[in-house]
C-alpha cells in the first residue's frame, strides 16, 4: 500500500488530492485558493468534513507547506515519509510526451520549452512542481498530460491546412486536450460494456466549461475538437469554438481591438456567455431559458447543435460508433443539454430513454436496451487517473 | 422566346453566357480576361468554335463594347435590341436580399454598401452591371446572389459564439456561398431521383478550386460549410478552411506578419498548396501522390477527410441523408476525390459502386442500386440559374 497526491496547479490555485493505491480510496482531497492574493482560502476535507481556512499565502511553496503541514497535523497521514510519490497535472505535451513521464530536471526543460504553447497553463504546473521539490526532493513526482492521450491522432486528423512549414517550424498542428478525461472515460466504457477497448469505437463529450469531444477508435484518440489550443471546437461557457479565421481581422479592424485582445474576447467573453449577454453558466442559462429569454435559449441550441455535429462527424470519422459518452460538469448533469444533443441521431442508430436521461453524476447508460449505439453517462476521474500513472512509473 | 445574357464580373474580368429562354440553349459563351491591364484577351465561341483575340481593354465599359460589338458583328444577334435581360452573379447580398432582385439605384446602392462583407466581389460586381448600364441602360437586369439560398438558414448555424453584439452592430454570422450552384444541384436532384424537394434531405459537395458543403432540407439550406467570408469550412485549393482560432495571434508573432498578411495566407498559401508545398490544382497533386509524394498524398488525405466530417455531421444535422451530390470542377471530375470521401459512409446507408463512380462531368448515380442513399454526380450551372432568374423577374 502507498500513498501517492494528485496535482493540478493553477497560476493561483493549487488542487490535491490524496490517495491509498492501488485500492485508488481517496484519502482526503482540497483545493488553495487565491495563492498569493489577500486572503487566500485553503479548503481540505478531514474525516469526511470540509474545512476552509483564509489566510494569506504568498506563493506556491507557502501553499504547498501548508499542505503538507494540514496532513500530518490533521493526522491524516502521520509522517510526510508515507507519501510515496506526487503527480502533477500538465497541461502541454506537445509532441515530445505521447504518456505521462517520471520528472528530472531534463523533462522540466521540456516543459518550459513547450510554455509557449501553453502560456497560460505550463508555467503555473512547473510552479507547482517546484514548490514540491523544494519540500519534498526525495519523492518521486510523475508528469500527466492532458495532450498526451491525442497523440495517437493520424496525420490528417492534426494538421491543419496551413503553409506545412508551420508545423515544421512552429509546431502548429491539433494537440488536442483533456485527454485524461477522455482517456478514463474510454475505459470505464470499455468496463460497463464488458467489451475490450480494443474493439470499440466511442466518442466523449467532455462538457465542462471547457468542452472537447473525441473519437476514441480501439482506445486511441484518432480525433478531438479542441486543437492548437484548448479555445477551438465547440461553443463552450466562454469560449467561441470554431469561427470563420478571417473575423480576426474584420473584428480588429471594426473594434479597434489588437489580435490579444480579440483572442481574449474569444476567450472570455464569447460563448454562451456572449450569446446568451449574460452567463456562462448553463445552470443560469437553463433556468432563464425555461423563464422564456430568447437569448438563453438561443445560447443553448448553440451549444447543443454544434456537440451533435461533432458527433455525427466523428461517427464518420469511424463508420459508425458503439457508444457516445458524457462527462465533466454539463455532461455528467444536465438532462437538458443530453438530451438536445441526442435528438436527431436515430439514423446512426441512437435511440436514448427520456427517463433514464433524468440520471445526475453517476455511472449510467441512458440508451433504450435495444439501441444499437448505446448511451453513458460517466462520472470524469482525471485524479485518480494521475495517481494510477505516479504508481505505474514512480 | 427571349435572349438573357448572364454576367459574371471579376475585378479583371467578365464571364458571359447568352441564352435563348425559356428553352435554355447556349446561344454563345465566353470570357475577358486581364481587363485593365496590357494584352487583354477575348474568348468567345462563334458557331461551335472557340476564338480568341488579344487587345488592350483598359475597363469593363470598354470591355462590354467590344463584347456587344462582336455579338451583332459575328451574327451571333442582329441588333442589340434582341437582349432582353442580362442577369448578373453579385456574391454578397447579405441578409438583405434572400432572392435574386431587379436592379436599380436603390439596390445598387446597398450591394454598395455590402462590399464591406465582400471586399474582393461585390465592388467588381458592381462595375460590371454599371458598365451594361451605360450601354444597355434600357434592359432590365437582374442580381443574383450566391449567398440567397443561404439565407434560410436557422439562426444556431448561422450565428457565431461571438458575443451578440457584434452579430447585431458588424453584422458578423455565417453568410454561406456557391448558394446558386448548392440550388441548382439540389434541383436537378429532385428531378433525378423523381421525388419532390420538399421531402427531401440532401448534402450538396460543391468542389471546386473554392469548396463549400450544404445540408439541404425540403429544398432549403439549413447549413453550410463556409462562414462570414468563403474562407471557413473545408480545406480548398489555396484556402485553409477552419483553423483554431488562436492561430491568427500566433502566426502573427512567430512570422511578424500583420494579421492582413497572415489572412492573405491562409487565403492564398494554405489548402492544398500549403500542404503538398507544390500546387492547389488538384489534378497535379493526384498525379504526384501516384508517384509517391508523401506530402501529396496528405494534402489529398486533408481535403477529402474534411468532407467526409462534414457530411457525417450535416447527416446529423437532419437525422439522415437521401441522398449526396458533388458538383464543381473537383466533384464533378475526380473519382479518387470521391472515393476517399465516400469511403467508411455505410453505418450511415452509403453503399457506392467504384464501377460507376469512374463517371467524369455527367449527371449520374454512383450509388449501387440498393444503397438507402443515394451518390449523385451533378454538374453545376450557375449560368443558367441567373437566366432563369431573369426570365422569372425581368
Amino acid at each position: 500500500m502507498t500513498k501517492v497526491i494528485a496535482i493540478n496547479a493553477g497560476s493561483s490555485s493549487l488542487k490535491f488530492q490524496l490517495f491509498e493505491m492501488p485500492e485508488e480510496t481517496v484519502i482526503t482531497k482540497g483545493i488553495i485558493e487565491r495563492i498569493g492574493l489577500k486572503d487566500s482560502v485553503f479548503m481540505i476535507t478531514v474525516n469526511g468534513e470540509k474545512q476552509t481556512e483564509v489566510t494569506d499565502i504568498p506563493n506556491h511553496d507557502v501553499a504547498v507547506k501548508l499542505l503538507l503541514g494540514k496532513l500530518t497535523s490533521a493526522g491524516i497521514i502521520s509522517s510526510l515519509d508515507e507519501i510515496d510519490g506526487i503527480g502533477h497535472r500538465v497541461v502541454h505535451g506537445g509532441e515530445v510526451f505521447n504518456d505521462s513521464v517520471l520528472i528530472n530536471e531534463e523533462t522540466i526543460a521540456k516543459f518550459e520549452e513547450l510554455s509557449e504553447l501553453a502560456p497560460l497553463h505550463n508555467p503555473a504546473n512547473i510552479t507547482g512542481i517546484r514548490a514540491f521539490q523544494s519540500v519534498l526532493p526525495n519523492v518521486p513526482a510523475v508528469a500527466v498530460f492532458d495532450t498526451a492521450f491525442h497523440q495517437t491522432m493520424p496525420e490528417s486528423s492534426y494538421l491543419y491546412s496551413l503553409p506545412y512549414e508551420y508545423y515544421k517550424d512552429y509546431g502548429i498542428r491539433k494537440y488536442g486536450f483533456h485527454g485524461t478525461s477522455h482517456k478514463y472515460v474510454s475505459q470505464r466504457a470499455s468496463d460497463m460494456l464488458g467489451r475490450p477497448l480494443e474493439q470499440l469505437r466511442l466518442i466523449s463529450c467532455h462538457l465542462g466549461n471547457g468542452a472537447s469531444i473525441a473519437a476514441i477508435e480501439g482506445g486511441c484518440s484518432i480525433d478531438t475538437s479542441m486543437g492548437f489550443t484548448p479555445l477551438a471546437g465547440v461553443t463552450m461557457g466562454t469560449r467561441s469554438g470554431n469561427i470563420d479565421p478571417a473575423l480576426m481581422p474584420f473584428i480588429m479592424e471594426k473594434t479597434g481591438k489588437t489580435a490579444d485582445e480579440v483572442l481574449d474576447v474569444l476567450n472570455k467573453q464569447s460563448g454562451m456567455l456572449g450569446v446568451s449577454g449574460f452567463s456562462s453558466d448553463l445552470r443560469d442559462i437553463v433556468q432563464q431559458s425555461d423563464e422564456g429569454n430568447e437569448r438563453a435559449q438561443l445560447a443553448l441550441d448553440l451549444f447543443a447543435n454544434r456537440i451533435h455535429k461533432y458527433i455525427g462527424s466523428y461517427a464518420a470519422r469511424m463508420n459508425g460508433v458503439d457508444a457516445i459518452i458524457f462527462t465533466a460538469g454539463i455532461g455528467e448533469n444536465s438532462d437538458v443539454i443530453r438530451a438536445e444533443v441526442l435528438k436527431g441521431l436515430e439514423f446512426m442508430g441512437v435511440y436514448w430513454d427520456p427517463a433514464l436521461n433524468k440520471t445526475r453524476g453517476e455511472e449510467a447508460f441512458i440508451n433504450y436496451p435495444h439501441s444499437p449505439v448505446k448511451v453513458m453517462v460517466i462520472p470524469t476521474d482525471e485524479e485518480v487517473m494521475i495517481a494510477r500513472d505516479v504508481t505505474r512509473l514512480a
